[in-house]
């Protein structure tokens, strides 16, 4: 019953984040396809952001339906979730007003950063909650993606200010590796991996 | 459990569409009803979307309700219908502050392609993963309206640089023929079909 | 199955309704509490738009659970009703924005009035599905709040051009008829016409 | 099935509402970190109001759990209370705009005494209905966080006029009380009332 409602509530909100960041398009005056123009780096960003938003449900869709006990403490780490993701729509609409400069593209990195670490606490206290055995414990196995991103957004924070294209890509990047299935990049990493050590020898 | 959060996403990303749109009539500040008259065009292109959403709603409430398994897959097939659909209300609000002219009326119906074809591929993820006898693939039948669909948005974006409103015609057409109910339209298509091939002899 | 989205789907589409009314109220600039006083036509549109929006959801949430098969025709019957009072938002920025004027004044009679005959279409089709003995037919009785709501919006439609504040009573009226429960209202009606035919004595 | 759409209704609101806020943190067109000191009091709002709305969300979501008969009164009784809270985005963009200057943090004030007394009703009704046995009045106990609230948001409201920081730690502290677990509040309370007494000896 109370899990209803927790996701209910998820959903909704970010139904919401995932709407309200089309508004950022402001409708152009001019009937010319030269009008859009200007808004193609304001499109970019939203693609971008609706993809964040739509690998966080995703997850957290799955994530949730391991849940048996919903805790006090778990509501607050959602809705502490949550609220980095709310901020996404305003980063999204700055990155894309000033066309990828340097401080919006940091600050969007870092409120990366603070959601994969909310999402992280939110992981953490189910996995606790749940006990030892939990499904999800099994389920993320050793959440070598939840390990790696972090490190991708330091990375473009401090490359925002070489060049604001790079850390777009490493956003992008960092967004695909959700996307792609589980098995194929742990084990496309272990044998990049093993090829690493080949080449030390 | 897990269809319930997807149809619960779904609704809460249409309902919003659908009701954002209403934002772009923006309240006029004279207080006479022929202060309305400049929000027709918007008000008539807020009517046609109207329709859109509502019947993408219906349809999707329909083929989600045969679907017994929901894979990674199929929620990003989901997201990406979305996504297209999200867009409607940009396109709306350009079409309406622009009277109907080419270049708007073309993105309209270049989106509500996309937004078919993000359907088609829903549709067949589905019928892949339910299996040959899937409901779904019986309900939809020969599918007539999704193959017609496309080739009435290609008429529309061409003829939208000839005459606009003969563009908005169509659109309204291709939004009618999934409102009547199938086997009328069948019916008719097979009797024209048949008319056709009789004039032929 | 059908009904839980068809209600979730309504349920959003209020809830986005009555929320997006608040945006219509503009922060001002000024921080004093005499900055506020332009506000008052528009919060009063406010409150008046709120409880006709919150009499429409609670009248639809008992209408809805009293129906066991969702038809494609009441699916869209509902979509209907849903587009009227998605207009509602908008009358009511005009009003407030125009102080309660003659033309804004009437056209949100007229939205009452569509929306009402939206909710009497889909009233009808409910009962006409469920058959002679539904039980929506009996909750309603004689629907005497159904009958004269859309005179009332009538008259106040009309009135809206000799005195916007008596249509703006009638409107509050109307709403709170819907309001008081429903013996004591057939009741006070009953008694009054008794006292009017005593009076023709 | 009743209470499903109650909850499903005041979820969608209250997601709604703390969404929308965001959307008064409006994107800066410069490009530097500096063009985003003018907005640290809207964050500032925004962050305590998401608080309380997330407060509320989470004592609804217990509150309504441990109802059995959802009556037409509770159903207006919750409309009552999301209407108070649909205020809550206004009187935030107020604060944030004019720096937490005094009418604007007493009327913020007004709004979440007005809520806590909108809560309180529908408490009581919620009691009422269930009974004397009522899980929800064991629940809440003495309500010691439920009766000191109004007093402190009177006393921000007065302390507003003298100096708006002092009234905007109050609120803060006001929201803190409601996410400390109840015990050891009340424990506190306890142990500060014998330390009170023994003084008074």
């Amino acid at each position: 019953m109370k899990k209803a409602r927790l996701e209910a509530f998820s959903d909704g909100v970010l139904a919401i984040i995932i709407t309200i960041m089309v508004l950022e398009i402001k409708v152009p005056h001019g009937e010319q396809f030269s009008d859009l123009k200007g808004l193609i780096p304001i499109f970019l960003s939203y693609l971008l952001s609706f993809l964040y938003i739509g690998i966080y449900w995703n997850n957290h869709h799955h994530m949730v339906s391991t849940v048996h006990l919903v805790t006090g403490n778990i509501l607050w780490a959602n809705l502490h979730l949550l609220f980095w993701l709310s901020l996404i729509p305003f980063a999204t609409g700055w990155i894309g007003e000033n066309h990828f400069s340097a401080a919006p593209m940091s600050l969007y990195g870092f409120i990366l950063l603070m959601a994969g670490l909310a999402y992280y606490i939110l992981q953490s206290l189910i996995i606790k909650t749940e006990g030892r055995d939990s499904l999800l414990k099994k389920a993320i196995g050793k959440d070598l993606k939840g390990k790696i991103s972090p490190f991708l957004y330091l990375a473009a924070i401090a490359l925002s200010w070489v060049n604001s294209l790079i850390a777009g890509l490493i956003y992008l990047i960092a967004a695909l590796i959700w996307l792609i299935p589980d098995k194929r990049i742990e084990r496309a990493l272990r044998q990049n991996k093993e090829a690493a050590t080949t080449n030390d020898l």
